[in-house]
């Protein structure tokens, strides 16, 4: 086809279309950005109070089985429509059913303050995605969005919520993106995404919030024997990713098998965890910042990773309520720290890669965590966090945190007949 | 499935075949990328040399339809099986007919280097992806892989020649995954990819070669108000790239129609741009880094974009070798700088946007394009090249310098008819 023809065909019917749509997502991404980041500053708020508060009053460890208790009762009773939390909002995407309740924004809010207050692991982008994504669907009624508008909105739910939470724009961005579906990006909700994780981290910093800093402050160069480091880590890391996955799967399914009536599961879990937090003392409770931030400056034993995993996975099994994100940072940076007991590479960067490359493998979503490294620890670093985070998905294998995720791209063409079923369903 | 059950089906049978896989494709990167990355640096040292010895002896230019008719003659009588250049690359991906002939990798080579000396304007990536395809495809013979695994390769081919030619290894690797399909990245292949980029990145090191360095010195906050303005520079370059695109079909089409003798369009396409040198001076042809350095620092004329577009889409139309990425740079950077005109942010982040954004509009390739700019310009401004990149990429359109891209995923659902064609199809 002809310059003039080609010019024909894309003016107007290129532009003006584009622009059209363009449009449309700036306001909706605007209105999503600016209510999910708020929502995610007041959480981040809520989270920085109720660490500080536990921290003073050690005591209130105690009362984690009452606290589990009523987390248990509130989604008994009030919750049942929203209680499956992130995996839900993958369900809606792939088989919509109905708009997301948006009692899931307050429900989670309120149960993940109350999961860290009592001394419950948990993370914190569980919760932002999911008042990120209630609230985004909320506007699927009021604009009357079609079911691929709706999936589009969905997206920049994910992506404002993850955004805002980390300060991580383009990690969000593109998270929200990979997480869908594993192996496969939404391209065609590509500015959506990005529009959303913009607005989302602007309008949390119109809060008084602030984000964990790290750094890495040596980068070696990457020869053949530091890149055969790289990814010795990243295999580690990925195993370590699927050892996440499934210890948080089992600990779920074991409590559901044996205690029938859903509120007692945290009560049990909670006086579990009292207990051990009594036995073995507070390091591996709460999101983990300050032993995050020590697994950069010195080597770390092999247990920090390990007990980690088992206080979270036991956590949100038992029906707590958080993400994963961060305890998968905390595994990934200790385990990384530890690894500079035998890997020839700086302490920082293993535990940068590693930071970010167990939430790779446990997600399924290597590009995003790419990103984020870059993010957080600056470009330098950049090589050694791809190899980590790709080496790390590979090696998760068809696993991963989210039981709804579908297989679009097999890892490994021997588990070809993997594709298109739901990680839950393997 | 329980815990037991998970870890049996993931260990052995998960785990061992990853590890073959990845030690199988660390060979193979291996070797891909130290031929690949060392055909990369040959090549920037020939350029290097072609473009000194051109600036001292600009009388050479004169010349240029005589290098025209050389490099035609070449082509038409040895090069046949090789002419099409970076499209046959992707149409053996796409549909397997026979092993890419290894001569491409010389031909390709010595046609560049001819085309630089004697001031045509083109790139080199295109050069770089050539070597990089066709050496990979010559194990494809040697190891007797079978038709899945001679994708990969292929992948590996292109990822090494671009990271090595521009010193970008995230980039390139994303850039393999992204180019053959517009809307799908290639997650099947991504380890493989990330080492070729990587093994080929510090190949190309070993030599003595440099590469220009660029800097984003002042990075403004990102509000509302940055982000509007962000959005429509980067529909600005979506625009562009949709140009250049058209552009360079426009007069490839032209010269085939009207000259029928494939060695006497160069020869001509010479003339004309040896004439137009002498008329308006040397400031748009070659490489042009010097004025993409240039466009950092003080804001140009609109008229350095439009001028680069006519002589490359030129230069490349009458048959003259070479990429389009490099001058995607200057026209980007070149155009970016200009906006500045009326656009409130920096010279040099606008700059800095458009250098990855034409680039990402014309090739299709966003996410490749966020990662070089953060590679080449540092992650502050890693904000404002991911917008710029993922609004131009939706508002070129189906256009694309890659006419044997295919469309994977629509950019915008009035053009879902266009899923799976190829882009001089459309």
């Amino acid at each position: 086809m002809g310059f003039k023809n080609r010019f024909r065909q894309n003016i107007p019917q290129g532009i003006v279309p584009s622009a059209l749509y363009l449009g449309k997502w700036i306001l909706l991404c605007g209105l999503v950005g600016l209510l999910a980041g708020s929502a995610s500053a007041i959480f981040l708020i809520a989270l920085e109070w109720a660490t500080d508060f536990r921290e003073h009053n050690i005591w209130i460890i105690a009362l984690l089985p009452l606290g589990g208790l009523a987390i248990g009762m509130t989604y008994y009773y009030l919750g049942q429509s929203v209680v499956k939390g992130n995996n839900q909002i993958l369900e809606e995407f792939h088989s919509p059913k109905k708009i997301i309740p948006l009692k899931m924004a307050p429900l989670v809010l309120f149960s993940t303050v109350a999961t860290h207050i009592f001394g419950g692991s948990a993370g914190r982008e569980g919760t932002a995605i999911q008042m990120g994504g209630a609230i985004a669907d909320q506007f699927t009624k009021i604009f009357r969005l079609n079911s691929s508008d709706r999936k589009i909105l969905l997206i920049t739910g994910v992506s404002a919520g993850f955004a805002s939470i980390f300060g991580t724009p383009l990690a969000g961005a593109v998270f929200a993106l990979e997480v869908f579906v594993v192996g496969r990006m939404r391209y065609d909700a590509i500015v959506p995404s990005f529009l959303a994780a913009i607005f989302a981290n602007e309008a949390a910093q119109l809060w008084p919030i602030h984000h964990t800093t790290y750094s890495i402050p040596v980068v070696p160069d990457l020869w053949a024997p530091q890149l055969l480091w790289a990814l010795l880590a990243g295999i580690c890391f990925g195993l370590a990713g699927m050892l996440f996955s499934n210890a948080t799967h089992f600990w779920g399914a074991l409590f559901k098998r044996t205690i029938k009536y859903p509120p007692f599961r945290p009560l049990l879990g909670g006086i579990v965890i009292a207990l051990a937090v009594w036995a073995v003392g507070t390091r591996w409770i709460g999101l983990g910042i300050p032993v995050i931030v020590e697994s950069f400056n010195h080597q770390l034993p092999f247990s920090d990773f390990l007990l980690k995993i088992l206080f979270t996975a036991f956590t949100l099994g038992a029906g707590f309520k958080g993400g994963e994100v961060t305890p998968l940072f905390f595994t990934g940076a200790t385990l990384g720290s530890a690894l500079a007991l035998f890997i020839p590479l700086p302490v920082a960067l293993l535990a940068g890669m590693g930071f970010v490359a167990v939430f790779s493998g446990a997600t399924n979503t290597p590009i995003a965590c790419t990103l984020m490294g870059i993010e957080l620890f600056g470009a330098d670093a950049g090589v050694f966090i791809g190899i980590a985070c790709v080496t790390a998905y590979l090696f998760s294998g068809h696993t991963g945190i989210y039981g709804e995720q579908i297989i679009g791209s097999p890892k490994s063409l021997l588990f070809g007949s993997d594709k298109g079923k739901k990680i839950n369903e393997l």
